[in-house]
Formats: C-alpha cells, sequence, structure tokens
C-alpha cells in the first residue's frame, strides 16, 4: 500500500495520538496539538474559501511565531505551496521573489506593513494581504489589506482536511528563496516527499522523541529552521517559539520550558556564552546544542559544552538540501579525547541516513576520503530538492553528474566527517595558493580577545588577492593587529596569514546571523564584487 | 530528487558511516558492519553468477544466524526477492510455498537436509540446494545439492554493488507466507518501499541509535523478528543473534553482550522470568522488552518488569504490515500508576509514525474510540503489504475499502490504545454473545499456579459453544479445576466463565511460540475445525 509521503501526516499523527501534549509555547500562548491541527485546518478552510488552490503560492512574512508554524500544515492542507519570506530582505527583493514566485497571497505581521506598502506599486501577484496580528485599520492605502486579520478570517472557518490520498507526494510543497549572493535570489523546490523523509532522517539522527523541548532559536523562513517544523511534530514534541533572538531571553526560556535542545548560528553561541545573565538562570535541562548556518570554531564548541553543560557539535546543510545533511554527532568507534573531541564536534558531521556525501574535483570525479583532497561537496539523497523554480538551467548545472552539487568547498576524512572549508566563491586565491577564509578565520577565534572574525580578499599588486581580517574584540578586551597576527602565524602557512587587521565596532549579519562577506568585500573590491 | 527507497541503503549507509562498529554477534563469530556489507555483496555476486535475477524468488530455511541476515541484504542486492522460510513447518507445507513461490534456489542448514531430500519430488521450481554450513556429502542423494557451500560462494564471488537508483522501490523485496490457520499458506509481498518506512517508522518510535544491542530472540524468519533486520542496520546498532530460544542462553547474552533490547512472544516471558537461572546473571544492560506475537497479559508485563528491571511493554503487528502497526510504550499524558501501569502497558500500543488505526463494523463503518466498540482492527499505511501473491481475490477483500482488514477484533480506546479481543476466528460465541478467548485466558494467567492458558471453544447444546480453557501449571504448582473457576469468576460476566478446565503437560505451538487453538480445537470439533 502506497500512502503519499507528505508532512502533513506529521500533524495529523500528533493531533491523534498526542492530542493534549503541549505543541507549542510561544509568548504567553501555549496550544496543544489538537489546537494546533485545529488551527491548521482552519487556515486551509480560509484559503480554500479565498479561492487559493491546488498549488498556489501564499507567502509568510513573519518572525518565528505559532501562525508561522500554523502555515507549515493549513497551507498544504489547502493544496497550496507555502512561501516563507526571509524579514530582513528589502522591499526590493521582497518584490522580486514575491513576482518570481507568483504569491496570490501575502501574511505578514503588522511590524512589516511599512514595508508592504512599499510592494504594492510592484509586485503584481499578489490578491490580498493578511495581517497576522493586530486589526488591519480602515485608513490603510492599500485596498488589498484584508479588513479580516489571520485571526478573524481562521476563527470563522471550519477546519479542512482532505483524504490523505489525495495528495501527491512529488507536489511541491514549500517554496524558499535562496539569498543569491551573485544573482537574482532563486527558489528552492521542496517536494513533500523531500519534507518527509528529511524529517524522518533527522529525527532518527538526533533522537527526538515525545520528551523533547527545543527552542526555535533559528527563524523558520531559513528551511524551517533547519527542517524542525516537521521533525519535532512527528514525534509529539513541544516547539518553543523564540520571535527575535535575544540571549537573556534564550537563557530564561530554557529555564522555565525545560529546554532540551536549540540549535544557533555560531554567532548565537558566542554571545550565549559571553552572556553577562548565563549564570543567573538553571540551564539543567539542555542536552544538546547543534550549529549550523555557517561554520563553529572548536573553541566555541567547548565554551558551549562547558558553559552549557550539553553536548555541542556542528551540523551542515543547505536549504537546497530540507537542509540537513549531516550533523556531527559523536560515533562509538571514534574516539572524542582531549582537544580532538572539539575539532571533530566543530566539523560538519556526518551523512544523516537517507544521505550520501562525497567530494568531487571540478571534472565530476570522486576525490579520496583522506581530510587531505579538497573538492566540491555533493550529495545524493531524498532530502535534495527537486529543483530551481522557474530556472532549469541552473537546476540542470547544480545536478550535473546525478550528484547535487554544494557550492561547499571541503575534505570529507577517513572517518566520514566533513570539513567545509569555504563557499566556492569565498575561496581567496592568493599566488595560485587556494585559502579558505574559514580556517583562517578559525584560527583567529581562538584568541581569547576576539569577539567574532571574517577574513576576505584584498586586492594585492603582486598576488593578486591576499587575506585580510576584519576583527571584533569582545567587551573590555584588548589586542593589536601584531599580537593577532602573532597569535595565528604558527598555525598557519605563510601565505594565510592576514596581511592587515582591521578592528571593527560591529560585522553586518544576514538573517541567521551569518556574516555578510559580500558586503565587506564591497568596499575593497568596488568592482568585483558582484563577480564574486 | 527522487532516490528509490530501499533498505539496501541502510547496509550502505552504516558500512560508510561505521564500518568498525560490530554489526552482528552469532556463537563465536563477531562481524563488523564492513564485513557484514562485503559479505552481503558477495552473496549478491554470487547469486548473480547462479543465474539468479531481477525477481527470482531465493528461498532460505535457516535457523537465526549470521548468513541469514546477510540474505536479507545480499538477496535485495541481487534484484532478487527473499523468502525465509519457518523452519518448523512440514515437508509438505515447505512444498506448497516452494511451488507456489517458484523459488528458483534454496538455502539451507545442515540440519534440515533430510526435510530438504522429502523435497526434491514434490518441489517442481527450485534449481539448485545450497548448504549454509558444514560440507556436502558427495554421496547425497540429490544432484540438485550444490557441492560448494555458502562460504565457498560467497569466498569465491566479488562483492556487488549496483548502482542504487537502478532500485524500483515499488518492486518486491521479501515474500513471507502466513501460516493460514483456514486455508493454503498466502504469500504476503513487501515492496522495497515498506521495508524501508516500516524501519524508519520503528526506529523513531522506539528511538534505536548507535548504542543499541539488541538480542534477535524472534526468528528473522517471521517478518524479519519484527523488522529488526532494517531497524537496527540502518543506525549501526549491534544484532546479536539467538539460534533457538533457551532461557539460560538468553540470560547469558544479557549479560555478556550487554543487551539493550529484546522482542519476546509471551511463552518466551514466562520463561525468563521463572527461570531458575535468572539471579546469576546481570541483567542491568537491559532497557526494554516488547511483546508481541500474541497478546501478554498485565501479571507478564509486572513479572518483566520487576524481575528483568526494565520497562516492558506490548506491540502489535502482522506479517502483512512488515510487521509493526503499534507499540505499548508509554504517553506522556497518560498516567501509568499503580495496576493500571500493567494494564496498559499490556495493551497493544498506539500506532506507530506512519501508522493510521480504526476500529470498523461488518459494513467498513468506523467505530468510536471508547474502548468499548469491538469491530475489526483495520490500517492504512506505507507498512501495509503490497498484496498477497497470486491472490486476486484475497488481496481486493484485505483491503476492501481502502484500509488493510487484519482480521483481529478489538477496541480502541480514548487514549489510543488498541486492545486487541481475539483473532476474529478465535472468538467463541455462546448463545449470541462474543467471547474473547484472550480476555479469559488473561484472567487465568494471573493466577499464580498457572502458567500457560488457551481457551477454546467447545461445543454445547444448549448454547451453541461454550469455553473450555486447557491449563498448564507451573513445576511444583498445584490447583484444582474449581479453585481456578472461582479464582476468575469475580473478573468475568457469567457467560465467559470457563465451563470447564483441563490441565496439560504442554500446549502446542506454532514458530513463534503462539499456542496453535486450531490444534487444540481438533479434539472437540472433528468436523468444524477448517471452517473456523
Amino acid at each position: 500500500m502506497n500512502v503519499p509521503l507528505t508532512p502533513v501526516r506529521f500533524l495529523r499523527h500528533a493531533v491523534a495520538q498526542f492530542p493534549r501534549n503541549t505543541a507549542v509555547v510561544c509568548g504567553g500562548l501555549r496550544l496543544t496539538y489538537a489546537q494546533f491541527g485545529e488551527r491548521a485546518g482552519r487556515l486551509a478552510a480560509a484559503l480554500g474559501a479565498m479561492g487559493v488552490g491546488s498549488g498556489d503560492r501564499v507567502a509568510f512574512l513573519s518572525t518565528n511565531c505559532h501562525r508561522l508554524l500554523e502555515a507549515y500544515y493549513g497551507v498544504l492542507e489547502a493544496g497550496a505551496v507555502l512561501l516563507p519570506l526571509n524579514i530582513r530582505l528589502a522591499p526590493e527583493e521582497l518584490s522580486f521573489i514575491l513576482n518570481d514566485a507568483g504569491a496570490r497571497v501575502l501574511f505578514l505581521e503588522r511590524d512589516f506593513l511599512p514595508v508592504a506598502e512599499k510592494l504594492l506599486s510592484s509586485v503584481r501577484t499578489v490578491e490580498s494581504y493578511v495581517l497576522l496580528d493586530g486589526e488591519p485599520e480602515s485608513s490603510s492605502s492599500s485596498s488589498l489589506l484584508r479588513r479580516e486579520n489571520y485571526e478573524a478570517l481562521i476563527g470563522a472557518a471550519r477546519p479542512h482536511h482532505p483524504d490523505i490520498m489525495e495528495f501527491d507526494e512529488d507536489s511541491l510543497a514549500e517554496l524558499f528563496y535562496t539569498s543569491g549572493s551573485t544573482a537574482d535570489p532563486k527558489g528552492v523546490m521542496l517536494t513533500h516527499r523531500n519534507i518527509y523523509l528529511h524529517a524522518l532522517y533527522v529525527a532518527v539522527a538526533v533522537g527526538y522523541s515525545e520528551q523533547s523541548v527545543q527552542l526555535h532559536t533559528i527563524p523558520l523562513f531559513h528551511a524551517n529552521g533547519w527542517g524542525l517544523a516537521h521533525s519535532l511534530t512527528l514525534v509529539g514534541a513541544v516547539h518553543v517559539m523564540l520571535q527575535r533572538f535575544d540571549p537573556a531571553e534564550v537563557l530564561r526560556l530554557v529555564e522555565s520550558e525545560r529546554v532540551e535542545g536549540m540549535n544557533l548560528v555560531p554567532t548565537m553561541g558566542t554571545a550565549l556564552v559571553n552572556s553577562p545573565e548565563r549564570k543567573k538562570y538553571d540551564l539543567g535541562s539542555l542536552k544538546r546544542v547543534i550549529f549550523g548556518g555557517a561554520a563553529a570554531s572548536p573553541t566555541l564548541v567547548r565554551e558551549v559544552e562547558e558553559k552549557l553543560g550539553c553536548l555541542c557539535h556542528a551540523g551542515y546543510g543547505l536549504t537546497e538540501t530540507s537542509p540537513v545533511l549531516s550533523l556531527g554527532r559523536p560515533k562509538k568507534e571514534v574516539p572524542l579525547e582531549g582537544e580532538d573531541r572539539f575539532v571533530r564536534l566543530a566539523m560538519a558531521g556526518f551523512a544523516i541516513p537517507g544521505v550520501e556525501l562525497a567530494v568531487m574535483d571540478e571534472d565530476g570525479r570522486p576525490l579520496p576520503h583522506d581530510g587531505k583532497s579538497m573538492g566540491e561537496i555533493v550529495a545524493r539523497s531524498d532530502v535534495v530538492m527537486e529543483g530551481y523554480w522557474k530556472r532549469p538551467e541552473e537546476t540542470e548545472k547544480a545536478f550535473r553528474g546525478g550528484w547535487f552539487h554544494t557550492g561547499d568547498m571541503g575534505v570529507i576524512d577517513a572517518e566520514q566527517y566533513v570539513r567545509i572549508l569555504d563557499r566556492k566563491k569565498d575561496i581567496i586565491v592568493s599566488g595560485g595558493e587556494n585559502i579558505s577564509s574559514l580556517e583562517v578565520e578559525k584560527v583567529m577565534l581562538a584568541h581569547p580577545a576576539v569577539y567574532e572574525a571574517a577574513v576576505i580578499p584584498v586586492p594585492d599588486e603582486k598576488w593578486g588577492e591576499v587575506p585580510k581580517a576584519l576583527v571584533v574584540l569582545k567587551p573590555e578586551a584588548q589586542a593589536t593587529q601584531s599580537e593577532l597576527l602573532d597569535f595565528v602565524r604558527p598555525h598557519l602557512a605563510g601565505y594565510k596569514v592576514p596581511k592587515s587587521v582591521e578592528f571593527c565596532e560591529e560585522l553586518p549579519k544576514g538573517g541567521t546571523g551569518k556574516i555578510l562577506k559580500k558586503e565587506l568585500r564591497k568596499k575593497y573590491w568596488p568592482q568585483k564584487v558582484e563577480a564574486k
């Protein structure tokens, strides 16, 4: 018997089996799985009543909130495709995405009304704008802004849950736009089957259970906050929503909700371990911190294990891969003693069940898994997207040879742990040598005074380009350029040592807290930045 | 990207990620996952060299042994279909199955040579017989018995692992014959996809991990020993093989291999808790005993929890469902205090992820989940078989209304726990009232002198049929008919109380230790037994 593989089944299962379990904690609101499921069904019905049908795109511009989580199920129950938008994008970028995707409805939080006003003139496809929170003002300049808000809309609807056999597992479920550092954002097409299998693989790999309590530190619009919208739901676990990252609020929620796990980008981890609030809270419930979104340093992994008192390791994936490909959890037969522990746990990890990883040279030949042979990391798995929305050429290029090409350069070692050395486009080429900016950053981050570091290429007459370090120091800490360079020199080949250090107040970051190197490069490469 | 869902991926993943982990402990032999994978690949190549091709059926007549486990992967790598045979079957039954399935090769252990000799004249399709252990005798009467045994055959082959993209997830992977209490055995067709998804669901539900060590107490020919051939492999856990059930050997292996879990039929559990050897061994590693194959009594669940010192609960499934449908593990919001704990844990449990269960009346109408409305338990899931081999009418009947009909009568309560009251055919109808033989047996089993009990219908002039109890007492224990009936009377409606008790030395059992009521009924119903 073949039953369509769709994430809709996860919430239905949780509603049937765990109706009284707490599903979502969002500010002062607590919803059980019975309530979560009913609200998702009401959203589906409301969308149907608005004329949204099979395959239509429904966009959400929302912080982490129970309503956005409901959309992950309700939009799919309506047969439509969810398009979660990154709230940090500029109006022009949002406008591009909405038009490219052909979104018919945009749900948005009140805070984004000023942005929405700017979209009205340029976005052609959106027929309705619905406020997620607060009351629409009658004085709004837009006739497209519906007079009911989300609560009124779903409150008036009767839950709609079509026969599960009617779903098509190969149809589109979610459309995510990648940041597109070199060109227009591209829509990543994830099918019901992609998401369903990804959630099972992650649940097995991490060991999520009905007992799990996870804090959604990562915005859900980043490939569902790393797929957790589904992995947690399928086991009936607790979603604790975090609207915006704030170290004190994270620590408070860990204590009050007995949070067991959270996924962080390294900058969040740095903020938490350095937070003066840390010792005020009981973090005893914490079992697991997983880093992703950017490379974590062994130093940071150690600090999290020591200061937050839990297992800490990295993971790796892309929007195109639902997103998790690998997790850096310990392996039974791989010793984790002394400093090696943190070095290994900070690596990108090894493939989760259902995923095959390889490293390939420019000609698509597999390279040995020896920890030295650098090439592009490629993947073959059910978690890999269907393709890029309306970009057949880019899709074909990404899938050449039957493997998905991640665009990340790295190595795989004999224990099958992946180490990402750099985005293909962030590699610095100096005098013909490849320099991984991440490798240099990791060494700099080990210096006790360094809070954040970014290494970028700057022009050089002799070498073409050379590495330069941009550094934010910890509060109260002091260090000079020569101190830092002396510190890194013993750990790096001569050509990898930055030629200069610039101290900054802060570094520009994207939605997940990733440092935007493209922005940093602009200053030094006014002509070149778009080509890199 | 769609990658075919095939269990072959599980072993390949374990070989890639956990090559040095112990995969199989079988007597004095220990194999790593690298070795397990290589041997499966060699078996695939050897089968290919014998001319076995896509879709061909390959039969195994074997006790629990690493070679049978290898077949679960090697036969599939060869593109063929695995047909595991129940070693307890009589030659005529084996002959029927081999002909019905059209098996081309039969692998068998030396102990079954006398049986195989009897098959030669009646089995038309088998071209080769291969000994799994020991050396073939040149004096064998059969020219079909190959002169190499299994080890020589695979030793000469180079591992064969075709491109995973060449598999068809909807093709047949395994063919299991059900015992067929009413007619000829029927072949249950499980696809690659059935088995793949089942393994993931069970791994999530039970929480198997790389740390798990499972003792294969159940013969693998019973739907893979409840699917463990795959769930354990996918996480790189340890398979400890048990050739034949023996309480002392089980206890010894639990201690020496630090076994964490085992699945038992209730008769095995009874033997273990009553074993005089129990206190000699350190059972501290045991975390989980799961009962299946027949209903477990609350008394037995309590004894296992108290005497073996681990969580104990029941599960439920059929060969037709890969086999697990539900597991009786605790739920967070369902209190498990006092005696209620054991009553609940002894129920058939609630649906695992990926499975929907319902209870339906004769006309296919869903009944309420109130713990009272008895009907047939039906399932909708990816774990449900493709159908019965060459039995389109029986397949259609089993799938009427789009749900798989289990043939088990039961109730589902408000917490979604299933209680199986009886096989449809074991229900006793006395004066128009339905009596669950299992319910009566459970009450009798709570008596301290009772070791085993079976309740069957016997003819009665007034009521048509009435219940009769067949009882085996514990060693040294004594009880009379009137003592036992006085004991059960307060717990049962009058018409459910057996009209007589017969004391026996032992009860006839099938391959999993299930009591064969069909055999017991024969004595009293010489004419009727086949119709029931």
